[in-house]
């Protein structure tokens, strides 16, 4: 049994939906981020981080979406969520990688400048917001015209990247860029949400 | 027989490491990114993202260090260099994905803030750099007081999170930070420099 620590519009609903598309007994725990629970002595505790995904396992406590992805791919083999070959796997991780390291960094400068400018500097915060719909728009070029496989990300098998993709290109709109921009990802996304994995967990979300 | 595509002062000094380390027989490619090297037509139609590492191998080309280390410990199994058990493998990548997206994050908002805001920007760029020391510091007070396992990152067993930690320690100084603040991390330090394989890698960088 797995406890999923996550929170509404993170990245943590990537790892949600792969724990329900290999059919992994879990259970979830909503952390409210607007209370800033995520930074209680308790949930410093389990993950001194300080943020979702945290993934409670029998075996102890992991953390950050890449290792978590790949961490549910591999336990449940028959899900097929994760290329067995050494090569195809590292090329799924080459992926997930990327949009944890360069897209998910480049929305982040948006909503959470404060990692790395004080507070206080207000300039600097709006010159990082300014710029991330030609960051984000630029990264979505890259997933567009190079990375996307179809139809699935990887190609023909879906796999744990998928539920990732699905998760930081439904941020675009708040970043600032059209989706319509790229229909390959918007087709991915219409996609993603008839798979009835996808459908259940979007349908746990809270209000 | 693979091929690495790497560059003095970057993360690929890891990969660089984590090939000598498992034996794997390999070339070493220069780029200079002095002379924009990585955003030659050429380089780009190898790694269309501009940057370094990429690792050609006989099968593609790979990208992303964290994928990149995966695929090197999985490659050569008899270097033990990645656990087998998915829960520990885990372990290994969530703190490899932590040191790609978290650590060397912060620090390229010292050297590399334009790829977040405007070149002209220069108070932003000002902004982000001066709060390196900071954040940087902040990584390496987690690194030092929960991470570390000793007397590898991970504990007994040397794995390819060791020769990540290396190459982004060795960036502390000129961010600002001091790395005796850190004693486990700089024995860490002085201990790679003991190993045949780091030490022949580090004889290859050049002048």
């Amino acid at each position: 049994m797995f406890k999923l620590f996550t929170a509404p519009g993170t990245c943590a609903l990537a790892v949600h939906i792969a724990l329900e598309e290999a059919a992994a007994k879990h259970e979830i725990a909503w952390v409210d981020l607007r209370s800033n629970a995520q930074r209680s002595p308790d949930y410093l505790k389990l993950n001194p981080k300080g943020r979702v995904p945290a993934l409670a396992t029998p075996e102890g406590v992991l953390t950050e979406t890449p290792a978590l992805l790949a961490f549910i791919g591999q336990s449940f083999p028959d899900a097929h969520l994760v290329p067995a070959s050494p090569y195809e796997f590292a090329r799924l991780q080459s992926v997930t990688s990327y949009l944890c390291s360069t897209v998910h960094v480049a929305h982040a400068h948006r909503p959470r400048g404060i990692r790395w400018v004080e507070a206080a500097d207000t300039e600097a915060l709006e010159a990082m917001r300014r710029n991330v719909p030609r960051t984000m728009g630029e990264c979505f070029e890259y997933i567009e015209n190079e990375l996307f496989a179809g139809p699935w990300l990887m190609g023909e098998q879906y796999t744990v990247a998928d539920p990732y993709l699905f998760t930081i290109a439904g941020w675009l709109e708040s970043d600032g860029v059209d989706p319509s921009r790229f229909p390959k990802v918007l087709g991915h996304t219409l996609r993603m949400k008839e798979r009835p994995a996808v459908a259940r967990v979007l349908a746990q979300l809270p209000a």
